[in-house]
């Protein structure tokens, strides 16, 4: 069972040796960490394609997935980054950073075009999906800000997707608030797109040797204080 | 391959014959679905406790895992949780609710004990944290409104792991916001735990005769709307 070595041996791993897929999500969860520093090694093309199609997948409420997810590897690009994201090294020295951003608003037009998709996937008529767009529309009678929040909520959801797939696929993570959200939607020139960066998902492989949290054993809050069993 | 069958065969699946933990995350997220309704089976214990172990090791910001999860499956509370909830029938169908609650407020306390944790579990002095506690201090001098968005945001994150370990665990489940918040937590108790209620998570099996959602096909954004790649 290579899934239970791995997890011992940490630092011994070496990610093209592995076969994928084999680790179970508890395995996987315990095996990753919030990487602090990455050595720049590039995820191949196909696994960092199963990190994004389980974000795909990740439901959302309503179905709406309202964001977009923004796949950064252009390294000069990540530098940049980098300096409005409290120069957190793992910026520049991951493969892939994504850069989950909710709409800022939902508009007519983002409902319509969400109806139509319904629409064109399961061969029905829009017409018969006039019940279902009048009680979207209706649930999200809400201001901005607070339509925002709930969309922000949802690529959280989207993240948590992520970074199990990445786990799973011995691909090093780290999720980060940490970063300048108005700079970071200039550089990224999300206001056009009408989108604003909510967290990251940084990609990548650690750096066992440079990374002091790779030694360092998993917090968690005890589970009888997590967890409330009611009778 | 049993996933491959699986993720084709969705109406013959059956549970007990299923050897777990064989499907890659995308025949998992391909093969779960909003279940809208339940059949009522109860889940194996075992898996249950893997589900909410996933949620345990579930990352969050700071790693202060600023919630706790109500865990519902007497059938008498789950009837009452349906009325403040739209009557959705799943709500009593599932084995087990998840009721993700989000800290009212952080207090200091809450913060104290997350470093007496952290000391507990590393093995180091409380006086070592001192840095790290106040930098955590200094990041979550909010409003307690603001500070609650943000707790509720991770336990979006938690619901996305939960809901990637349900279904590799071929347990079927349901994300659900369309309840009153304010009569729930009222109903759970929560306001005495400091605690808000932000989500659910119904488990259980679908009851595929009657629930129209099993027969549709997944509805996702087209992946050049849902990616940016940027150059």
């Amino acid at each position: 069972m290579p899934s239970l070595v791995l997890s011992k041996q940490k630092l011994s791993w070496n990610p093209s040796s592995y076969s994928i897929k084999n680790m179970s999500i508890i395995d996987a969860l315990n095996w990753r960490y919030a990487t602090k520093r990455m050595n720049g090694n590039s995820i191949p093309p196909a696994q960092l394609e199963t990190i994004l199609t389980a974000i795909e997948l990740a439901p959302s409420s309503l179905g709406l997935q309202p964001y977009s997810v923004i796949v950064v590897q252009n390294k000069a690009l990540l530098k940049r980054i980098q300096t409005v994201a409290n120069m957190q090294p793992q910026i520049p020295e991951a493969s892939a950073l994504l850069v989950f951003a909710a709409w800022e608003t939902i508009t007519e037009e983002r409902i319509e075009t969400y109806i139509k998709r319904i629409a064109e996937v399961r061969h029905v008529a829009e017409d018969s999906l006039k019940q279902l767009k009048e009680m979207i529309e209706a649930l999200l009678k809400n201001s901005a800000e607070e339509n925002f929040a709930w969309s922000a909520k949802q690529t959280y959801l989207a993240l948590g997707v992520g970074l199990v797939a990445a786990a799973e696929e011995k691909i090093d993570s780290t999720p980060m608030e940490g970063f300048d959200h108005v700079k970071l939607d200039e550089v990224l020139q999300l206001p056009a797109k009408g989108l604003k960066s909510t967290v990251f998902l940084a990609l990548g492989y650690r750096d066992a040797a440079n990374d002091y949290l790779v030694r360092q054993k998993k917090v968690r809050r005890e589970k009888e204080r997590l967890f409330v069993t009611l009778p």
